[in-house]
């Protein structure tokens, strides 16, 4: 099999060590950094660095675009016109509407966005089994060639992805919902405390671990999130119109002085969040436990590694430190009932109080 | 010196300790839950269970009231009534301007809000040092009393904690911007995000670490945040109104397509969380590292245990698994050049990638 890379940055480069490692593929790259592009075939990512795009797509059954959002219009565009009639050009761009919205036309272009790579970026840290377990989005039109469609989905399969079909405008609202407004409220939470800030300078308010958690990707990665906001703008705008409009509901609510619908509102939200969390994680349902602890180099350490040694896996930790850094508490997410159990026995066993969220 | 707590629960247990061991006192307790007061007594937080809070009063030179927030201006009115003219009354909620309309015209009352004690509740973690190195806010008004102001303010140094007098109002301001109005864009965000499945129900949307950090809170402890948001309704709204506004300039601003002046927003929000956050960091700049790592049962323990031996604490820490959750990244937050520069060789040796997150 014959493969092309568009882009050989870290999902390019992923998409290289995959194809050629799994797929037993021989892989083509391409990308205008030449520099970047001798890095990838010194990292064995691509077999043979190309002169240009049309050069690298000869003979390929399947493209992968992986340049930057704004520009893959165009890479596709140029995959198509230079790939033969029986190649699939994909791209893996976290937005999908411009792209389909030039090309969902042309029967060998399919739409993707696999759902990983973002705590990391550069060809150094690309990696083979990069999308093993991830969610790989296809948006296949009315247009699309089944077989294409057929031959994209087993490529990324056999790279160790789940591939879903999605509409390429129902892909963007879930992304705007779940993974673009967040950055945008956190964003604003920001620029909300700093004006706070700035109208009271002589009380510097502490902020807490609520504040961090809820702004920790406050401004992350510019230049990608720049692009994608610009690329999914009417979708994180429609999301953003209804957090307005739940949020002018929120504060009527408060307003109101209605004591009990604010519990119930609020109640509400830790069941929803549970829902939603508990579709991700595999290993069953999500338990969160508390652990009070001194806050000293090595507590962390000593809990994760007990529960390390007793088998259990931490799905996601947050720490709690109180103001003097002294003590504080950790919050440890362990799915399934029989892993939280057993990993509250552990770190009752250390002597730390511990005690279930719910 | 006499002392007498109104409410033994996290927060007045936790004075009662500290009262009892640093400043030498003897602690009067009630509680309208009679076997709370038992248990406070048990664990030697208090001296003496009384009959009913003005038994309790008798004698005191500092009466703390530590009910819910909903109740304190009952129980104040009702210490102020019991006390002796030389008695100093103070509270610990979270809110002040109910409290303060009712009793800032009383010299004898101070309004107090120490920041310490929310990763948890109950008197059974009730702790002498809980207070140690937190900011404890209070509200002085035209009328309070000198001596009485620095009797309340020498008392809770002594416990620990770092005074600060601020207006009521600006107090309730300053918790609606940093600490409330992140708990209700939770809530929102994941209302949100349900609105978004259930419109989708085929596509279960996988959420990513960016959506559980931001929604951590969402619905934390509905008992006490339904009375933080009754109490400070006012305050929230207002910020919720600023922040409609906010968004509504960012909605127009994505609308717009200008993809400089969305990067210039962006990139000012991530400068103002690091500033914010560093305000309340003692040692130096924060810095994050990102550490790529297999995540396996004991990867967290063998990272921290390898700071912990170099002697290097570890603020803040996030988890961004994979999605199959083999593998992953952990940013680390490190404060200080120093520290973080020996945190950065130390993950090395480990053999691990890691680079600075800017």
């Amino acid at each position: 099999m014959r493969i092309a890379v568009l882009g050989v940055g870290l999902i390019g480069g992923s998409v290289g060590l995959a194809a050629r490692q799994r797929l037993g593929a021989e892989v083509a790259g391409f990308d205008p950094d030449r520099e970047l592009l001798e890095r990838a075939a010194q990292l064995e990512a691509i077999d043979e660095p190309a002169g240009n795009a049309a050069e690298a797509v000869v003979g390929a059954e399947v493209v992968f675009c992986a340049a930057p959002v704004t520009a893959l219009p165009g890479v596709a565009a140029e995959a198509l016109a230079a790939a033969g009639e029986d190649c699939a050009i994909t791209d893996v761009g976290s937005v999908k509407r411009d792209v389909i919205a030039a090309l969902g036309s042309e029967s060998r272009f399919i739409g993707g966005h696999p759902l990983a790579g973002a705590e990391t970026s550069g060809v150094e840290n690309a990696r083979a089994d990069l999308f093993e377990g991830a969610r790989w989005y296809l948006t296949p039109t009315e247009r699309t060639g089944g077989m294409l469609y057929d031959r994209v989905q087993r490529a990324i399969s056999e790279m160790g992805a789940r591939p879903q079909a999605i509409e390429a405008e129902t892909h963007d609202r879930l992304m705007a919902a779940v993974s673009h407004l967040p950055h945008v409220l956190a964003n604003i939470l920001v620029t909300q405390a700093a004006t706070a800030l700035s109208e009271e300078a002589e009380h510097l308010p502490e902020v807490g671990p609520s504040f961090r958690d809820a702004t920790r990707v406050a401004g992350a990665n510019p230049a990608i999130w720049g692009d994608i906001f610009a690329g999914n703008r009417q979708a994180v705008a429609t999301e953003i119109d209804a957090v307005v409009a739940k949020l002018s509901e929120a504060a009527d609510l408060l307003r109101s002085g209605d004591r009990d619908a604010v519990r119930a509102w609020h109640e509400q939200a830790a069941k929803r969040r549970r829902e939603l969390i508990e579709t991700e994680i595999a290993g069953g349902p999500l338990h969160e436990l508390r652990v009070l602890v001194p806050n000293r180099p090595g507590i962390v350490a000593e809990l994760a590694l007990e529960l390390g040694r007793g088998g259990v896996n931490i799905e996601d930790m947050a720490l709690y430190p109180a103001p003097d850094m002294t003590s504080g508490a950790i919050s440890l997410y362990i799915a399934g009932d029989e892993q939280a159990e057993r990993a509250e026995k552990l770190v009752r066993l250390l002597g730390h109080d511990v005690s279930r969220a719910e």
